[in-house]
């Protein structure tokens, strides 16, 4: 079989006059968005500019929801309660929903962002909060994760999971990231992580700081757009993937195709489907 | 044919740690509910809780959009751009849609609250606004709104409509309203308050200034919960509504009938549908 | 020598349209104030009420600076960077500052509110953060403080330091607080609350859970307003206080007995010194 | 006489993890800066670093209030009450005093941001409420406007004012801006603002575009440093200036230097004073 991946990364980080990123150069990469819902950056001029250029470039749109602290840009942890972060996710969702709709296309995934994103990763209670909310809504969004407690919490519920490798961080042997906070921990070298990158997709395997090849899930690959070099590592990233005869394709394709049903068969008539390399 | 009337009163307008008004004695009261959407009042938590609660007691569940103004509690002025009533529209009923559907019912109308409100009855500009960002969320939606720039722009998209009756205030011959500014302007006595409102909704008429009987609509009664005496006052309309024949449904019942169909063929299943005196 | 103590109560937390507590009725006991900044809670209107407020009453005004939380009401922990600590601190005492200065008093001291309150007792880095602020600001500002890391940081700096004394509180023989999580934690019974305000006051003790009497320091007492019962409580506490002989002054002025200068001489023309039983 | 200007900047507008325009290379320009004070932009973070850049740069500080608006960054005109225009005002002077104490400098100036700053030229009400709030703090400040109600109401109470010279937008003959809706409002060519410059501050007058030399006052030269050229033109005024033997000097000396005392006597000690080109 093919081997499939997505290509995701942030965007309508902005807010009100403040830009972050460059999304346009990103829309021609991408196949999914994970889309700002305005807790920690993102406005609804914002959103609805980002759905529709995601709309238009057949990329995928997704919830991107936060810790509601704007001034911290949702990197700082936050004491919320279970019942907190659960209601928090529901009102960034729903309000992303509304642009989706206004825009003809659907929410297709959640994917937490910033420190909320790591906590749900490690802490049951936020992880359960979280695949809770996206419950209540459906059983159509999939959640998008490391994986962790929040991918285990969403496999519970009965819900889709898609699992983002991050090609960009040393592994120790048993499977944990480096913290930041050791030397090595993150991996500069771009040619590096497209290599990393191409492994984890076709090979499901990535190479530890020990030496060995662990395997890993990789349904979607994360990009970046804000950091100098970023665009063209981007695009590096997707030409090597295509050069090893990867597909690349939206989160629900790639899904739909591991579990045995083919893209066509799976959604016929929706929009976003059918993005390929 | 027998007169219907749905009663309706803004909800959920507390914040955090804060309150507002008598909710759950208004509750028992009400077929409709106006809901704060986090603009102007409202946060996650109050947004599920209302809904929850509007839900246990049959009440109708609608988006309650307003100016960005936390701190001024969208009550004053904000010159924005149509395009941003339109999408700080659009964030808003989306968010609150998420909680109906956590909660299984639906968002069925829309009525924007405090300065928002007033000036889409006048500033056809914003009442397009408003207008375009329900009609790309489908056609589900009913707009209440007084008679205005509002309704005339929801009507003109084919859109339902829901007048609401304002029973506490004079209104002059030509069918305008005597401003705030002048003597008389608002109507204080509760005997009068409900007298009026049962013509409206009876006969169709409201007594102005001048001695004249003048035709207005009223498919809603607009009830306060917020003010000494307010909830007394509500109970005394209701009462009286009842007591002439009257039948309190919510809104979506009311126009259904005004269009001919009878409720219970319209909406077959419909959990709010069937609230009845 | 007579006996002094402060008595100071959180004020001025509502937020525009909304309501906490009931401060009119407090600014009758008190001698200080713990005036909200606009993190948690406050807004410069309800700031510069209450300033002036205060001035008229003779109630010294304080800061009380907060997580940046709003919903939340600076009840939740926030992660920040001592840095970010020090800052939001300079920034809400500096708001302060100014309807102080606009109504010719001065900021007195300063109080961390709710979970920040509670973080700098326990963490140097919160703590040195705050006393850093303080410092910047001039030595003018006296620290009100539980014993602890921000006591310490603010002595260390050569800072006045005000000890609160918890009386609706159990305390182990060692010293600590009984968790919260434990029966017995809080006491609720107000003659006991009472006659441990007056204890801690009068002979520097206060009766462990163990049964001991354990030596505190207690320049302010801490009141509240914002339960039922609670303005009642308050006039008990400070009538069984002046029925001890206990001499109910500002924190400046107990401290400046403390360090035996009296009050007269080292604070001539001081508007809010003289405030006495 | 040598001719004297201030040449001023708005600094300090990121928030967050969001940067605005580029401070560093304006404050080898200015000799005084507005710096937002978190309603439209701005955050302790930066108001700290941006103080503690003026000081060691020996550029003025100055505070630069606005509406409530992040999103909207201050553009947007709110229906403010005089009092709520009036304590806003303090609360965001008061927060700049605090870092500029802590950097030991103090605030020398007030000019409101955005739309605050252009209702205060026209609406004597809202002008009023800013010279209200910089008069209960003391009369050191100095305002900082157009010719306008802000002006007349801050002379009217006896505050020192510095009028802001407008070069790249065209007058009429009877001294009004052309309006930005008709051709020409604004000029783009840069030598022909820095030419207008130079003539507004060593003659006085400003070509309009019926070709009259209208007479204007220019104490301070706002440059821009958020555009593409900015900082070029900054430059450019800055050198045909001095090129012009104007002297360019802080905005206090500029008008010390007016009133007929010389700056050296006015003000000894003075950090700021003496920063000359």
């Amino acid at each position: 079989m093919k081997h499939m991946v997505d290509l995701v990364a942030d965007l309508g980080e902005g807010f009100g006059a403040y830009t972050m990123g460059d999304d346009e150069a990103l829309l021609d990469v991408l196949t999914s968005a994970n889309i700002a819902c305005g807790f920690h950056a993102g406005d609804p001029r914002i959103m609805d500019a980002t759905v529709r250029h995601c709309v238009r470039r057949g990329v995928a749109v997704g919830a991107h929801p936060s810790f509601p602290d704007l001034v911290g840009f949702g990197r700082r942890a936050m004491e919320l309660t279970p019942d907190e972060v659960r209601t928090d996710t529901l009102y960034q969702i729903g309000a992303l929903r509304a642009f989706a709709t206004a825009h003809h296309t659907q929410v297709r995934h959640i994917a937490p962002h910033g420190r909320l994103g790591n906590l749900v990763a490690t802490r049951p209670d936020y992880a359960e909060a979280v695949a809770d909310a996206v419950e209540s809504l459906g059983r159509s969004l999939i959640v998008l994760a490391q994986d962790g407690a929040l991918a285990d919490a969403a496999r519970a519920r009965g819900l889709r999971v898609g699992i983002v490798g991050i090609a960009d961080r040393a592994y120790r042997d048993d499977g944990t990231l480096v913290p930041r906070s050791e030397p090595g921990a993150v991996i500069h070298d771009p040619g590096e992580i497209a290599e990393r990158t191409v492994r984890m997709v076709t090979e499901g395997v990535v190479r530890t700081v020990g030496g060995r090849d662990l395997p890993v899930e990789c349904d979607t690959v994360l990009l970046h757009g804000d950091t100098p070099g970023a665009i063209t590592l981007a695009h590096r990233i997707r030409g090597e993937l295509l050069a090893d005869g990867v597909r690349i394709a939206p989160l629900a394709d790639v899904l739909d195709a591991k579990a045995g049903a083919t893209a066509s068969d799976a959604r016929p008539g929706d929009a976003t489907t059918g993005v390929s390399a």
